[in-house]
């Protein structure tokens, strides 16, 4: 089985990504905890080029990071995995690069859909939970979470954030393996809703 | 203008641009040699990670990571200065990964076309000079230039560089924009026919 997570910053991600992952360690399966970008060698210096805010990287060039990066995690993290009956769970996928690189920087989406095309070979998450906050949200907990991470989020405006809301909003309507959550609830009331949706869908495969 | 040179290892690319650019230099152009991958800096940092060995990269990351370079490359260096009517002259451009990562890795070529337009949003050179040579000629020009270039090419394989070849001459079979030039003649011959084809083009311009 293969899951991703998605949302803006401070949606809960995280903190769900782990709950789910004890809850099924505890159920004896096997686990792999995958963050983009990263997760393989060739993947972390490509995230070091990418944090390189020197580099003034042009919007399209930045997308196509990222794919390389998510095709050598599909390639030689993900697809051996799930051969071997893992359950990967991604903290970001696919999705990401349509909601933040199509929506939130303008590139047309179907040049994402494209590149993720090429970065993915068509390997999808059986299901993605979308953890759903408003923009002031994400900014609040932000700030409460580092100075850093709220100077980030300034810097690129919430203008950008309320279109990669909408963008991954958007993509809701259309994907079926989305699985909508409302992130304001407690991280207790937003567990259960997950475990149940991974039950249900164990369930089906 | 914007012109490319495409060719296998010790093909003369880097002699004959030299040469090209002193000949426009002279009649007064303003001429930008280009080196892919590189020539900005998030390129020259991804010219690195392709070159770390250490990272094993699957063959499509790394026609992602080329385009990418491409990307940044056509973005900031060559549409501006096309703008500004420099001519602009590439040592390797989108059909190197045409001819490397499709026809020598083995990618399906509509993924590489895929990712080159991605890379290029269609920017194609004026005129392409392909500079042929047999791969036993290459690996013979590449002994008597450095040992590390030997090696490297002997430990990619000379059917790699044979299936390169023959991409080079599909690719020649279906640009129009391709100039085929026996790689084998003289250096001042190989000047001559380049400046002929340049002249005629510029004609046309």
């Amino acid at each position: 089985m293969f899951i991703s997570f998605e949302g803006i910053d401070g949606c809960g991600k995280s903190t769900q990504v782990q709950l789910l992952e004890g809850v099924l360690r505890t159920k004896g399966y096997n686990v792999l905890v995958l963050r983009e970008p990263g997760a393989t060698p060739l993947s972390e210096a490509v995230r070091q080029v990418l944090l390189n805010s020197t580099f003034d990287i042009e919007a399209t060039a930045e997308l196509l990071l990222f794919c390389a990066s998510r095709r050598q995690l599909v390639e030689h993290v993900i697809k051996p995995e799930i051969a071997q009956s893992t359950i990967v769970i991604c903290d970001r996928y696919a999705d990401s690069s349509t909601a933040y690189q199509g929506y939130g920087r303008g590139i047309p989406i179907e040049t994402v859909h494209s590149a993720n095309a090429i970065a993915t070979g068509g390997l999808m998450p059986d299901i993605t939970f979308y953890l759903g906050i408003s923009v002031s949200e994400s900014l609040a907990r932000a700030g409460s979470r580092s100075e850093s991470a709220l100077d980030r989020m300034e810097r690129a405006g919430t203008e950008f954030f309320e279109r990669v809301r909408t963008g991954y909003q958007n993509i809701s309507e259309t994907e079926s393996r989305f699985c909508v959550i409302d992130g304001t609830q407690t991280v207790q009331e937003i567990h259960m809703q997950i475990i149940s949706a991974v039950d249900a869908l164990q369930r089906t495969l």
